[in-house]
């Protein structure tokens, strides 16, 4: 085995070397005082330094405005299905959803639980290999806002634009946030779970606009409220504390190279080169609809389910790991985040090739 | 500075050093297999024994029998103060609470927002310096459990037996899980947040009988219900994976020096060093009730809060940090948690010493 893998999973995903090699220095012995990073009281000077530098690279890699707040919270995307609607709508209230994948269908279940979802589009029919444009759908005009997921892991597809719409978009980020950049003003909510494009598994970014945190009913928990965690600086309670100091780490990286601007252009090229490869061979076969293909995700099948099994095999003895695709839908799935090298991208095509003519 | 301090903080607290040093290694290169722990995917072979790993140690040490389920949740105790009422009560129903401390008040808080709390007795008048026994409170003969938080770590107060009742018990054990061996037979549930004696912040630890999970009602989104995390092993979701792989180290050293039985031998002697130097002086007075005192933090006064000002600042120059008391009770809080060595306490007592000389 090399030294270091390319690891196409889908999340918790690759992040840059320099990033692990800091944490595992800092966990240890943080900045040489004695103590390590796990260790350190989340009220102490030091870790409220960590929170604050990790906040302060997020809204400078975002353009995030004054009247917005940035949280760090828990329990993943997930989570945040429920306190969305919990938060934004409450009872008798209505969201408009795009359900363009599995991650959208849960959420659409979780606000019909606390709310009311109104599906607006559906590509569920088409094993979800597309994503809609403006025209495709109506928004109820009751609705408070649009919610939808700018990026579909499991199937590979991507908003290449974001929706417009009268209504405020929130919007579900977890597996393209950081990788392009955005204008954050027609959102009211964006959130993400870490795991995939901005540190590791245990921290989910919220973004929300000032105004939205009163709506909260009173019913809702202490925890599950926005409010709670933007008043404290996401210090209510104890927060995931080396999830947000990596998040941190990892933006430190990201503006170092030359922030988003500059990542955007290497995920396109990154991307660019494996869909060519897909392109120019029959053997090889997208699953997205090209209009939606992923910068993030790169799904594709092979002409039957024993070659798919062979070629994740080989790849993983190559040192080419995580490319099984999603039981949902089969075949192949290359996971190629921000923090992906683009050597890796020339080495999944050299083994395509090859596989193609052993094959 | 020395090459480690002593680290007296509440939580995040001190771990084990073989823990920190594993997880430096294991961050950037997991078994020497190419690709850093908090890259794996949640999914992979590897993740998975590491989960399972964690699990069965605590099984082991605290001899957990098959009927309770073990769950790694994210959002802190200050997440199960909800989710104990929605899981466990629901509208129109009631649990019976010890209000012992600042925890345990905000989890009466959090009942009463979603269902009811029976307040069954309070130390708030004493600011919170002892626990009641037994014969102290009635529960509420309708109640469904008797909520308790074993040690109050803002007082420095624990219950040095835990409570009897015909009802089933649900206790809070974030601050002092695993540093006595206890009998879960009588308890419903148990929560722990990790931060304290089992590993870093961001995985909350629930233990809970397995006839429980069906009460939840239907109006409590998915995230929020025990049964959706027990039914996928804590994997419903991406779970807090370096978190989890922590408990799992710190949980193999305890096994390795002796387990539950054996350090709290050693926490009782840590405790009573420091509580003989405390009474053994006028310089220095407890906080808590001699009958109530806690073996995992140790909380004291000065003549006046300038003394402890100076007593917190000349404790961390000789690397005797995280001294300062909760701002709610001020003074002295030495916290002595499973990890915090014997040698830390004995020069805490040799720096108490020296101080009252000089004062």
């Amino acid at each position: 085995m090399p030294e270091r893998i390319y690891n196409f999973s889908p999340g918790p995903a690759t992040l840059p070397l320099e990033v692990l090699h800091q944490a595992a220095k800092d966990i240890v012995n943080y900045h040489d005082k004695g103590i390590g990073l796990i260790e350190m009281s989340h009220r102490s000077k030091d870790f409220m330094a960590v929170i604050e530098e990790a906040e302060n690279l997020i809204r400078d890699l975002l353009h995030i405005p004054q009247n917005y707040k940035v949280l760090f919270l828990q329990g993943g995307a997930s989570t945040q299905f429920a306190m969305v609607p919990m938060n934004l709508l409450g009872p008798g209230k209505k969201g408009s959803y795009l359900n363009t994948g599995v991650w959208a269908k849960k959420a659409i279940k979780e606000a019909n639980i606390v709310a009311s979802a109104h599906v607006a589009y559906s590509s569920e029919g088409s094993k979800y290999d597309h994503v809609p444009v403006d025209g495709d759908y109506s928004v109820d005009p009751e609705a408070e806002y649009l919610y939808f997921v700018s990026n579909n892991t499991i199937y590979g597809t991507q908003f290449p634009v974001m929706p417009k719409s009268e209504k405020m978009l929130v919007c579900d980020m977890s597996s393209d946030i950081m990788s392009r950049p955005f204008d954050i003003t027609p959102f009211g909510l964006v959130f993400a779970g870490a795991q995939k494009n901005i540190g590791p598994a245990g921290a989910t970014l919220v973004i929300i606009r000032e105004d939205l945190l009163d709506r909260v009913p009173e019913t809702v928990p202490t925890m599950l409220r926005y409010i709670t965690h933007a008043e404290k600086g996401s210090m209510f309670n104890t927060p995931p504390c080396f999830a947000i100091y990596t998040i941190g780490l990892v933006c430190g990286w990201l503006k170092k190279i030359g922030g988003i601007e500059a990542i955007e252009k290497i995920n396109r090229e990154k991307a660019a080169i494996l869909y060519d490869a897909i392109d120019s061979s029959d053997f090889y076969r997208g699953h997205a609809r090209k209009d939606s293909r992923s910068l993030m995700n790169v799904t594709f099948n092979l002409p039957t389910p024993e070659l798919e099994g062979r070629f994740v095999q080989e790849g993983a003895k190559r040192g080419l790991d995580g490319l099984k695709g999603h039981r949902s839908i089969g075949g192949i799935r290359a996971s190629i985040y921000n923090a992906f090298p683009k050597q890796g991208v020339i080495e999944l095509v050299e083994f395509m090739r090859e596989f193609e003519k052993n094959a």
